[in-house]
């Protein structure tokens, strides 16, 4: 069976810049994805947890979801988040997306009560079955709240258009198990920064990451190295820029990413609240981090 | 130091029904909370995790608010959940409530990135500002995906109208510390059902609860009980009605409580999607359970 | 079924007193036994976590058990701990035990490799075919490495002289589950300090501890609260004493029981390697603990 | 600095195989230790998890320890397990084992009270203060109930004749993170069977397996693809052998290897008590993996 799987590499997750009035900066989200492409970087990603895609209104996610396709204009593939708490909000988005021309749809299962495995699987059909794109079956516990064995995962792979899996756990053996389950020729992103060279080594089609928005070379050259099978130039890359991907998972994506398109020169604009600015001490650590990976860069 | 506590006992927790359309039905909802009122309840809280919060609008979450608040007209005093994501929708939902006559609002930090306590406490400080009514600080990992340790607690209860604190972990030892760390006096509730029993013999001042749905009667035995130091009748009354209170938690409140109003006469409507209903051997073990608790009224 | 519980109350756990040549000191042991039960305790345990028995050899268990049955002299019922890592040994220590004069046998499975539940219940039937005292079932997964639930605790109990079950879990609704999976009149003891007054609460037949070393009669005073059904002063002693209790379980059993007594003046002896005595921190905050529940005997 | 590493590889794990009598057979040992070398492992380690270690009286634990040093006879390195509970026992077999003719020794902290760093550290230092030959600190919380830090093991490797590391926990950042605390020289061994090629890329030296009681030669094609850098070779043979190693995991050591040892022809005796067989249908899933990997010796 060949599989509708239109994205590959490092698929980069732009954060959604806000502007002094609280909005979503629109032309400067697109900035930040034309930033990216230039990068190298093979997909884009809007609307992820980097973007802060549950402090979003209906319209504001329209919005993003709009600017960014139209934005990056068929150079490389898109992958659009459109997870709600709800079936029906869910269904909304991912119409949306797919006419506003969405190369591919994420969902992530946020659950508030724990749903059963049941529920799930039919909120997956229900969102694929309103639309024809593929879709990215995506599993973080951490933020989700519920979590997706690789087995359940295989079953969500058989729905027609469910034709690629993301998974966020950082924990290696699940890549292994979900291989063991849907077989060798299946698509799964890795999700987790840390694990960034494992699941490449695992088979992982692509690198799902915010880490993109600030050393995208850095981490396309991991991908690279991994294909050519020059296990020591990936793990030299890898562990060069592991402290980099280290602060971003301690700090949050959000607040740390924010803090490094600055010290990068390109202001991101305030957070949404309750989210606040990393703090002095962690500015400057980050600020040495990315000293010693893009030294041009930082002034 | 004098707080303002307007809240003891059991508190009820209505869920929200929905209609054939959909949306929220609420002279059911309105029913209901007469139903829980004769039920001799000592408080109404609407909009809690039983009543599928985060699954509501904007516009259904100010519907309820309003209904259940005029349908209660004073009889008991009301604590309105007002959580939302971002801290500028928390205070809207907050001020709305204060307008609609909520005696109280229960706030329970929902993380999607994992907040810091220094970002959690402005959370709760600017909502604290915005309306004058007392606020019940909620603490409840298992949904909200964020722990506060009773220390952190402790120091939210010294934001002036932050007055009453909900602990939902299920530890009694949560319990027992937050006591240690703000005194003898401190305003504290239960909403671990499991634990109602130790949580009154902790010294909670009251138990917020969806069982009162099913059993509101024997809700208020346990809590009578305690007041009078009467040990073995508490205890007698607390292990009848245990086998109900584990089968809430273990299948989820809002699919078990409205499966059990179903089997007790009361229809509550279809559940909002992705939830669906309980199977029908759950229904079959809830039925049982009912039936020895409530025999008259399990048909 | 009328079954044998020689035990019930506070069951106090001797620490194990070395000499200076790093050996047990057993005229020590004896008198540290002659202090307990003049502090009112209902039984006394040798060979429990807090008398490090995993660190002593054979011949040093078999001394100790011997010493402290022969001291006890029937005053109170004894219950001396037998467990090892394999049944065969386990099987020696409680012929021994029984021998030696023991009322009852507390058996934990300690587990290297997890074992199954059917190596579990025979581990526990091949000890229970070789005497004929009563056993007690202890579940302590923090020391034991494995975890027995209510459920399987309650098939232990249909072995017919495993009679009692001691918990340590610290989790309350254990208690709850185990008195429903083995009937009301089940003779369970709690293991977790800081659970003292639930435990009793729940039905709990007596309090099995280490903190009896420092503070007999207070632990006692909680007892005697409870069974005269008087919630409050059973609450404010516990209150009194949980910030010790608090210690110990943070600090260790053997590390903070010898620092304890030496503080009230009777000198432990030294700690058998790897343990290391308490910092001098630590030793101040317990000095500072004791002082404010035992005036007189802090020196 | 230039340490003393006398292992690198295939480090074996030979099971303890028992005769009739319930005692340790010693010539069926050797033999397994013979058999191991023809199957072309780098290192023999007896004393393991797998050869229950923890289960084997003093003499018993001598007994093998010289065995399998003067069977496996220069041929390669062998590094003996010489943990106890006691510093005193642990100094004691650490000693024995060096004068038996050990290459190297590891040691587990087992803890029943959880250690303090400084009481580990303690342990270690007069560990290796007794003896000369180079040690290997091990971490394994699922077994050994107390878990070291990456950041903790690289202080450990500041002893001197500590040089080198084994990390059980399945976590492969946790070996990434000790490359960035003691320096990519470090050498560090991986003890979780399905972590096997994880561990290799990120540069571990060396993988301590029981799996090579049952398919040396696969085990040691992994490693042997991975120094040649031929990533595709190396994940086919790991993707192959995985049902096993996932097999031996779930299972536990010493019951899964023994059967896998008996289906291979090679009768391992009983099982000491209380481990006792895997059932009938692992058994046969057993078998079933195995005829898949080793189809000429399962008869």
């Amino acid at each position: 069976m060949s599989r509708n799987v239109p994205l590959h590499g490092v698929v980069a997750y732009p954060i959604t810049p806000f502007g002094p009035d609280g909005g979503v900066d629109l032309p400067k989200l697109r900035s930040l994805v034309d930033r990216l492409l230039a990068g190298g970087v093979h997909g884009i990603a809007p609307l992820g947890s980097a973007g802060v895609l549950p402090y979003l209104s209906d319209e504001e996610r329209e919005a993003v979801a709009e600017a960014v396709v139209s934005q990056v204009a068929g150079r490389v593939p898109t992958l659009v988040g459109v997870s709600a708490l709800t079936t029906e909000r869910t269904v909304h988005h991912a119409r949306f997306a797919e006419r506003a021309g969405a190369s591919a749809l994420m969902v992530i299962p946020t659950s508030y009560w724990r749903l059963t495995d049941h529920e799930v699987f039919r909120h997956y059909e229900a969102v694929a079955d309103a639309v024809s794109i593929p879709i990215m079956a995506y599993n973080n516990p951490a933020t989700g709240g519920l979590d997706m064995t690789p087995e359940f995962l295989a079953r969500l792979l058989e729905i027609p258009n469910v034709t690629m899996v993301k998974e966020s756990t950082g924990d290696v053996n699940r890549l292994h198990r979900l291989v063991q389950a849907a077989g060798e020729d299946v698509a799964f992103f890795n999700g987790s920064n840390p694990l960034a060279l494992d699941a490449f080594v695992a088979g992982a089609t692509g690198w799902c990451t915010a880490a993109a928005n600030l050393i995208p070379r850095q981490t396309i050259e991991v991908y690279d190295a991994i294909r050519r099978s020059d296990l020591p130039a990936a793990l030299r890359s890898f562990r060069r820029q592991l402290p980099l991907l280290q602060f971003l998972v301690r700090g949050g994506l959000p607040r740390t990413v924010a803090a490094g398109l600055e010290i990068l020169g390109f202001d991101p604009g305030p957070l949404r609240l309750p989210l606040r600015p990393v703090s002095e001490a962690e500015r400057g650590e980050l600020k040495e981090i990315l000293a010693g990976l893009s030294p041009a860069e930082v002034s």
